[in-house]
């Protein structure tokens, strides 16, 4: 318990009695997901407050027609709190959360989680801070999609990805990118074509290979 | 300061000492602003708090080529805190907020607020409460400007086709209109198909006719 204690939740933790603190760690369990399993969606509603041990998860909106917009991602040490967002009142809307790879959280019971936040004004402001992170985060999403280039969403997405896994060679399907970015999986096929012909990538069966670092890179600016 | 104070700020006024209430006074004082009057841009970056006494805010991001998202609307009795973002430090992104029509504002200025939100936890809370209830404006109208129905947004393409060139002939391959309207070719010849059968339009080679002017306009709105 002390890693996260100390780190991710150090806005309220000394703000809570021992009492509060044993009871908060009786209320939290690990929990190990696949990936593609899904942490919030239609079925899974308010699992509770959610401390990333190691893994990635990833927020988005599903359309009707089942086109996703990634929101933003979580990575190790990062807290999620859309997972418990029932016990935040100012959150309506409805978003889906999936491990995009083997991950491991820890859940802190929704109900608990809520009752301490109504006593506790400290863990109360934590997950509205936490929320509002978030909405940052959201915001820069909105702008990529609403403002951004094809050709750079897609260049910024290599690179990322790329810096992410710490290789050149990034395994993707067209279709998983035109998730990434929002867009259509014609619309990345097409501009793949374009990166490749321009010797700025490679495409392989599965996969994407970057080929020129610097002009990549200059593509995202 | 009555009406306000008792509603608007009921979540810190009362956590306040009677010092810090004379001084938030002091720190607040009343704005006309007439219609289109900025109250956030690139200029005036970060007012302060402000609590809407009348008339109506409009929040909105702008692309560089000068299109404009609108997230959402404030009106009489609401509070902006985004135009006292500079004091929230988990708020990396720009937005332009402007009056929608006359308006008056009371602003209390950043630095104090700044200062009182550091020192008072609920003070504090409150910007990150409002914060995220703005984060739930905005998840709307995101995924109002996602996923409105694909009809519409093919109505809306054909329409503004139309009155740009003049014409009701739009030479556009199918693949071109899905680019435009952010959606997939087989998506868009699906609904042209649709349209097609219920006389809106005529589908010929390189491009679209429109045939019913009228209903395929009431299918913008």
């Amino acid at each position: 318990m002390d890693n996260f204690t100390n780190y991710a939740y150090s806005d309220f933790w000394n703000h809570l009695s021992e009492e509060d603190r044993q009871t908060f760690i009786l209320n939290s369990h690990d929990q190990s997901l696949k990936k593609g399993e899904f942490v919030r969606s239609e079925k899974v509603k308010c699992q509770g407050l959610i401390y990333i041990k190691n893994g990635a998860l990833r927020t988005y909106l599903l359309s009707e027609d089942g086109r996703e917009v990634t929101l933003y991602r979580l990575h190790e040490g990062d807290v999620c709190i859309l997972s418990a967002s029932c016990i935040i009142d100012t959150i309506s809307f409805d978003v889906f959360i999936d491990a995009e790879e083997d991950t491991v959280i820890q859940v802190t019971d929704a109900d608990f989680f809520g009752k301490l936040s109504n006593e506790n004004i400290y863990v109360r402001c934590f997950g509205y801070r936490v929320a509002t992170e978030r909405f940052s985060d959201v915001m820069w999403s909105m702008q990529q999609l609403l403002f951004m280039r094809i050709d750079q969403r897609l260049a910024i997405y290599l690179w990322d990805e790329s810096v992410r896994t710490g290789s050149l060679k990034i395994k993707a399907t067209q279709e998983e990118v035109a998730v990434a970015i929002g867009s259509a999986r014609e619309v990345v096929s097409r501009m793949l074509k374009i990166f490749s012909d321009e010797g700025l990538v490679n495409v392989f069966r599965g996969g994407i290979e970057i080929k020129d670092r610097a002009r990549l890179h200059s593509l995202t600016l």
